[in-house]
């Protein structure tokens, strides 16, 4: 098997190198802007072959993955017209990256079967790229209705052989629940920082931040070019977050005159929270 | 010197252990309500003695720390009157602290020099004491016009003792400081875990949270009883910064319209941010 890897950057790479230890691919090669990351990536064992042009290296390709930043995706998509591959992507939004697909590649939108592996992404390119990223995470599938049986099963086994666990929904329910659980926490993360940066005496705030604020705002060193990208793509769903957080904080603040309430509320979102780490 | 800690649990242990550690104190009493912790704290060595009384308890004592949760303060320094050693604390909160201890104490307040362990306080009981917790930790002073500098100077040195990085501050600044940086992070670590809990499809959400959702909502895993207490005290600094946020949250929301800028923002969060972890 042939595997061609669109963006050879965290996840890319990880892929690239999961599959290599699996011995489920014979050949990699790796397409991206930076030479020196494709260099590196090379020097890494990552990739086989390192090439400029999407459509000159995928030609010979059994499987593609995707895994450029979303804005790219449009114009990758066009390039994959002439290849008989197989292609997956690492999208963290489902619907326009299913929607830039169906638009460049018409009917072979077929051969494509969306991905998003679940996995930290602070770090970033060829370099922080391991074989072990994709261990025990969630890969959320998001398979069209043209896709045949086998082109889901190639994709499927793929991420198996990085020892992702699957799972599957559609489109729409992928960045429902996307919304809620990672990119509303990133926008209050993001929005906490800048509101303590922006203080007159910011400097004194952060000095007395301890690690629960570290914890808390760690997805606030996330990458901004990826947020807005996410922020565009999910908007709907990202503003019916943002509704539903706003009410929830406008009950917050009444119960701050009803501390028996409050500590009721506390306590329930303390054991929500315990029983899901207990049983993660 | 002779040590009572009122409050034997992962603070009161804490400091016990550490001024132990420096042989900075010859004898230490602990007293609380719960005997089974008292017993533990005796067989870990973290106390000499054991008692129910903190009047009788603290009546040879040198210096008294006062780690109970903030609801029992008032009573506390009621019954140490006629102590006649320094005092310190270790509330999250500090104007209602010392309003308490003023009302209690009288002119004796003058004795007691209230701080504020920075360290994180997600376990509980003797069990998680440890001698090394506050080390490098930071710890706030907010000294009283009525403390002699020799009080001041015992308590310094006690939590200096303890590995810990001193800080003075008057008790307002001290509250409008946490307020930012602590109490609103766990107000919207517990509503955001109170959201999604609520929801119908509230497990599913749960299974698809990955790092990110984890550590912005570990604060959310903190004692209900003690994060009650520290909203009620410093509710009106509380309030000031949930409309900071809620503002910074609309200014957000609008940039969703508006990619350049909210990528912008993102950056300068991530900027500020990292700027921050480099320096502490």
């Amino acid at each position: 098997m042939r595997l061609a890897v669109i963006g050879v950057g965290l996840i890319g790479g990880s892929f690239a190198l999961a599959l290599k230890q699996a011995k489920a691919v014979s050949h990699v090669v790796g397409v991206g802007r930076s030479e020196q990351n494709l260099k590196l990536a090379l020097e890494r064992g990552i990739i086989d072959e390192m090439a400029r042009d999407p459509a000159q290296a995928t030609k010979d390709a059994d499987l593609v993955l995707v895994a450029a930043p979303v804005a790219q995706f449009s114009s990758i998509f066009s390039s994959l017209r002439n290849s008989r591959a197989i292609i997956t992507d690492a999208g963290s939004t489902k619907r326009d990256v299913i929607a830039a697909a169906r638009n460049a590649l018409g009917k072979d939108v077929s051969r494509f079967v969306p991905a998003h592996p679940i996995a930290g992404a602070e770090k970033s390119g060829a370099a922080a790229a391991n074989a072990e990223l994709f261990a025990g995470k969630r890969v959320v599938l998001t398979p069209l209705e043209e896709n045949p049986q086998e082109a889901i099963s190639t994709v499927r086994s793929a991420w198996q052989a990085c020892g992702a666990k699957l799972s599957e929904m559609n489109a729409e329910e992928h960045d429902a629940v996307l919304a809620a659980v990672s990119h509303l926490p990133h926008l209050l993360a993001f929005a906490l920082v800048h509101e303590v940066a922006g203080r007159k005496n910011s400097e004194q705030l952060f000095s007395f931040a301890a690690g629960g604020f570290r914890d808390f705002t760690r997805i606030a060193s996330s990458h901004p070019e990826m947020w807005r990208d996410i922020c565009a793509a999910n908007k709907d769903r990202l503003l019916d977050e943002v509704s539903r957080f706003s009410r929830k904080l406008e009950q917050v603040k009444a119960l701050l005159d009803d501390p028996a309430s409050l500590e009721k509320l506390f306590a329930e979102a303390r054991d929500a929270r315990d029983r899901w780490i207990r049983s993660s």
